[in-house]
Parts: C-alpha cells; sequence; structure tokens
C-alpha cells in the first residue's frame, strides 16, 4: 500500500514553503490546484502535458512533504487538494500573497 | 577589483527570490539588514557569530544574485542593503509578508 507522508500543520516550516515553491513548476501546480473546485489527479494538475511522469510525480512529492498539498489514493488515482486552510493556520496570507505574483 | 553581480530589477523572478529565502539562515541576513537603517558589512549581519566566513560569503552572494541585497565595497568592507524599493516594485507585498512569519 502506498503511504503518503503528510506533516501536521505545526510542523509546517516557512523554509520548507519557500523551498517547494521555489520551482516554477511547482507554483504552476499549486496554482492549478488551488483554482479548482474539485480534487484533482496528479496528471490533471501537470504543468505542462509533456512532462514525464516521474518528474510530474517528484513534484508532488516535494509539495507534500513541504505540506503544500495533500494525497490521498482513490482506486489508482493519486488525488490532490492544497492545504489552504492549515497553511493560512500556519503562514496567514503566505500562500495568497506568493502565488498572486506567478506569471499568467 | 571584485565585482558584485546584482540583476536589474526586471530580471529578479518570483522562483529566484523564494529559492534564496527558503534557508533559515539567509532569511535571518534578510531580516536583520531591514531592521538597520545604516547598510551592514557581512560579519555585522551575520544570522550566528560563529558562521564561517565562506559560508557566510556563500549566503550573501547567493542573496545579491537573487536580487535582495547591494553589496557595495568601502575600503575593505562589504556593505550590505536589501533591495526594499525593486523587490516591492517587482512583487509588491512579497517580501514583507515572508519576513512577518520568521520565527524570533
Amino acid at each position: 500500500m502506498t503511504r503518503f507522508v503528510h506533516p501536521a500543520t505545526e510542523d509546517i516550516t516557512l523554509s520548507g514553503v519557500l523551498s517547494a515553491l521555489a520551482d516554477p513548476n511547482r507554483l504552476k501546480i499549486v496554482q492549478g490546484l488551488i483554482g479548482q473546485k474539485e480534487v484533482m489527479n496528479c496528471a490533471a494538475a501537470a504543468p505542462c502535458p509533456d512532462m514525464a511522469k516521474s518528474t510530474l510525480s517528484n513534484h508532488f512529492r516535494v509539495l507534500r512533504e513541504a505540506g503544500l498539498i495533500r494525497t490521498t489514493k482513490k482506486g489508482v488515482e493519486h488525488q490532490n487538494t492544497v492545504r489552504e486552510a492549515d497553511l493560512n493556520a500556519r503562514f496567514p496570507g503566505l500562500l495568497k500573497t506568493i502565488l498572486k505574483h506567478v506569471d499568467g
């Protein structure tokens, strides 16, 4: 069984969040996820359609381990949501301010 | 002669800024510099007194190349200031929001 590592809200660190978001593709993934009302599987949340599955999977892992997203397994799909409430509890306003500055 | 690399304001990138600040020591350096009215030399802006000079120097280089600080040479000293106006022009509110969440 796949186990996903999700840090507790109080264990989310500022440098971890900044590091995870310091990559244009990961920023786009988070921006894409946050704009959706539904949870998204990894392929749907890809920043570009031709990204290798392993690269995409690694980006999701980094985001998950930094506390930015929550991944759950539904059948064969991994579904992802941004931990907006947890992030706002830990660092009010941070995610919103960062995402405001993402181009396009 | 030492030449310092300072990106133009329009060349400062979001991922570059986040990456440079994704290190607790560099966050402390920027926080320390911004709290000062005077420019500071590298030693005075060190996040901890026992940090190796080469490590400190590397942190300053990363911050400088990401567009976070400006370094000038005065005699044998390197003096540093945070490029607050440039950063606010490029990414309004970003630096302030990030620094608000630095512990201690």
